[in-house]
C-alpha cells in the first residue's frame, strides 16, 4: 500500500502543518477536511460534484457499508471506490462510534462488541481483526482501529478501561495488518482526563501506526476541554505522521484544531445542517427559511463562487425548502461544502504564506469571537 | 409574443409531423416532451442536467407557484426562467387540473373557482382573467387557459356543461390576452363522446389560438378510449398550430399520439417512476429493488447512454434505493428523462428519415405488442 505523509511547511506562530498524503487512489494537502459519505453517498451529490466543490478524499462508514450492502458484496463489486463511481482516497472509520451510539443495543468484551442492527435487529459480532477485514474488503485508502467511544462524562475509572482495551484492539489490528492492507491510524482515547489521554498516546506511539486519530472528542464535552485535550496530546504525537480529529467540527473547532496540529477533520455538519436549511456564510450561519429571504435577491454569500452562489437567490432557496423540494438538499450541501473546503483552503494558503495568525484574528474577530488565542496554542517554534 | 410554429416535415404512414417551435427563450422541436417542474423544479434536477440530457422545455404549475411562493414574488424576481435559473422555454398550465384534482375542496361557477389550498386551507378564486395574469407575471413561454375537467366516467350532460364552460372561459382568456403576453393554447374537452369533443375542437378553432390541447384523457378512461378520442379529434385542429396531449403518458402512449397527430406531452411519469425506483429500459420496466440485482455490475440499460448508465451499476443503484439515499431519484431521474428525451429523439429521427412505420413496428415487437396500427391511425397522405 503506497501511504505516505510529509510535511511541507510548519507555522512558525502556531503548531499547524501544512501536509501531503499520497496513497493508491491519489495524493491530497493537509489540513483536509472529509465529507461523510455514511452509506456509499456523500448525501445528495455526486462524486463529479464533490470534485468540483474540491473534495479530495471523503469518508465511508464501516458499520452502515458492513450492514447494508456488505463488505463481501462491496468487495464482489470491485471495491468500494468502484462501486460509487469516487477514484480518489477514502478513509473509512472502524465503527466503534457508530456501535457506541447504539447504546444498549451494544455490548462490549475484551474480544470485540456484539450489536443488533439498527436497521433489522440482526446480531453481529465485530472485533478488531474483522473491522480490519472489512475495511480491506472496501479498499479503503485508510483504515481505522476499532475502539471504544465513553459519553461525557464518564468516571475516571470507566475511560480508563475503555481506553486501554482501545490500545489493545489496535495492537491486535496491527498484527493482522498485511503489506498490501490500508494505511492503519490508531485512536487516542481518554476522555478529558490528560493522563489517560497522555497514556493512551504514548503507548500507541511506541506500536507505531501510520496516522493518529483523537477520538471520544465532540461528545458533549464543553468546547475548552476539547482544547485542552487537543493541547496535551498533539506534542505526543510523531511529527511525520497525519493526525486526524474525528467527528469535528464547527468551521472554528477546526481552525483551533489546525493551530493545535491537527490535519484530517471529518464531520456530518456541512451536509446535515445543509438539508435542514442552515447555511455557512463569510458572516456567520443563515436560517434560509426565514420569511426575510423570501424576495431576497442575492446569493446565499455574495463573496462566494460555489455552484449554488453563482445561480441561485436565497429567495429561490428558501422556496425549495419550504417546498421540500430535493433539489434544495443538493444546492444548500453544495454551497456548505464548498464554505468548508474554501475554509481549509484559505487555511492551506494561510501556512504556505506564513501569515496563519493573522487569518485567525481576522477571522475569529469578523466572526464577533475572541480574538486571543486558546490557551493551549503553543508555537511549532518554540 | 415571438411564438412560431411551423412544420418540417409531415409522416406519409401516419398522421405524425415534425414541427419547430420558436419562442422568445429559444426554439424546439415537436414531438418533445416536456418534463414537470410542478414548485419550480423538475424534481432532484439542476437546470444544467436536464440540458445535458437534451430537455429543451419543461412544464411549470401555475396551481403550485401561484399559491407558493406567489406569481407576484417571482414576477419582482424576474420571472420564472431566472427564478429557477432556466432559460429555455417553460409552458405553464393553467391550474385545471390541479384545481379539478382537489375534489371536494374545490366549487365551480360560471365567473371561475374557488378552492382551498392544499397548503394551510386558505380561500382562493381563480378566473379565467386571472390564470392569464398569472402565467404572464411568470413570465410563461406558452399559458393555457382554464378548463373544467371531469372524472371518467361522467354522464354525457355533465360532460357537455363541462365543455361548453371551457369553452366560454377559452374566449375570456382570449380577450385579456395582450400582445406581448405568452403564447395561449385552448383546451379541448369533451370527455370520451365523440361529438362533445368534435363540438368543442371546431368551437375553439373558431376563436383562434396559437396551440390546440387535449385536456381530460390519462383519467381513468381506457387506452383505446383515448385513442378513438385522439383520432376523432385531430383531423379537426389547424395543421399549423401546436397541438399537445396533457398529462401523457408511458412511452407506448406518446408513440401511438404522436401518429395520431399530437406535438407535445408532457407527464409526471418518468420522475415519479425514478423515485420509487422503477426504470425504463430497452427492454421494459425494472424495480431496481428487486433482490436479483443486488451484485448485478450491469447498467441499468446498457444501450443507454445517460449519465447514470454510464457510471452506475444495478447494484449500487438499488443500495441507494434501499438505503433511501437522496442520490437515488437523482440517478433514477436522470435515466428516465433520458429514457424519455431518446425515444422523442428516435421518433424525431424516424419521421425526419420516413421511416417511422418501421421504428413503431420494430418498437412494439422488441416489447411484446401488438404490431397492428390502432384502429384511429390515419395517414396523413391519405
Amino acid at each position: 500500500m503506497a501511504f505516505h505523509f510529509e510535511i511541507i511547511k510548519k507555522d512558525r506562530s502556531s503548531r499547524a502543518r501544512l501536509g501531503r498524503v499520497e496513497t493508491n487512489h491519489g495524493s491530497f494537502t493537509t489540513p483536509t477536511f472529509l465529507p461523510v459519505g455514511t452509506q456509499g453517498s456523500v448525501k445528495s451529490l455526486t462524486p463529479e460534484e464533490l470534485v468540483e466543490i474540491g473534495v479530495e478524499a471523503i469518508l465511508g462508514n464501516t458499520y452502515h457499508l458492513y450492514l447494508r450492502p456488505g463488505h463481501e458484496t462491496i468487495a464482489r463489486l470491485g471495491g468500494l471506490h468502484t462501486f460509487i463511481h469516487w477514484e480518489r482516497p477514502i478513509l473509512t472509520d472502524s465503527g466503534g462510534f457508530q456501535i457506541y451510539s447504539l447504546g444498549s443495543l451494544r455490548k462490549i468484551s475484551e474480544d470485540g462488541v456484539t450489536f443488533q442492527s439498527h436497521l433489522d435487529g440482526s446480531s453481529h459480532f465485530l472485533t478488531p481483526e474483522k473491522v480490519m477485514e472489512i475495511q480491506t474488503a472496501l479498499d479503503s485508502d485508510i483504515a481505522m482501529v476499532l475502539d471504544e467511544c465513553v459519553p461525557y462524562p464518564s468516571p475516571f475509572e470507566h475511560v480508563k478501561t475503555a481506553m486501554e482495551r482501545t490500545s489493545r484492539w489496535a495492537k491486535r489490528c496491527l498484527q493482522v495488518k498485511r503489506e498490501n492492507d490500508p494505511a492503519l491510524f490508531a485512536i487516542v482515547q481518554g476522555g478529558i482526563y490528560r493522563d489517560l489521554r497522555e497514556e493512551s498516546a504514548q503507548t500507541l506511539v511506541e506500536m507505531g501506526f501510520q496516522g493518529y486519530a483523537i477520538g471520544g472528542l465532540s461528545v458533549g464535552e464543553p468546547k475548552p476541554a476539547m482544547l485542552d485535550v487537543l493541547g496535551w496530546t498533539t506534542p505526543l504525537l510523531p511529527e511525520n505522521a497525519p493526525r486526524y480529529l474525528m467527528g469535528v467540527g464547527t468551521p472554528e473547532d477546526i481552525l483551533d484544531a489546525v493551530m493545535l496540529g491537527m490535519d484530517f477533520f471529518d464531520c456530518v455538519l456541512p451536509t446535515r445542517n445543509a438539508r435542514n436549511g442552515t447555511l455557512f456564510t463569510s458572516s456567520g450561519k443563515i436560517s434560509i427559511k426565514q420569511a426575510q429571504y423570501a424576495e431576497d435577491r442575492r446569493a446565499v454569500d455574495e463573496k462566494c463562487s460555489c455552484y449554488t452562489c453563482r445561480h441561485y437567490s436565497r429567495a429561490y432557496l428558501r422556496h425549495l425548502y419550504l417546498s421540500k423540494e430535493i433539489l434544495s438538499s443538493r444546492l444548500n450541501t453544495i454551497h456548505n461544502l464548498y464554505y468548508y473546503i474554501n475554509l481549509l483552503g484559505q487555511i492551506k494558503e494561510a501556512i504556505q504564506e506564513g501569515r496563519l495568525l493573522d487569518f485567525y484574528k481576522s477571522r475569529t474577530s469578523r466572526h464577533g469571537l475572541e480574538t486571543e488565542f486558546p490557551a493551549p496554542f503553543q508555537s511549532n517554534g518554540g
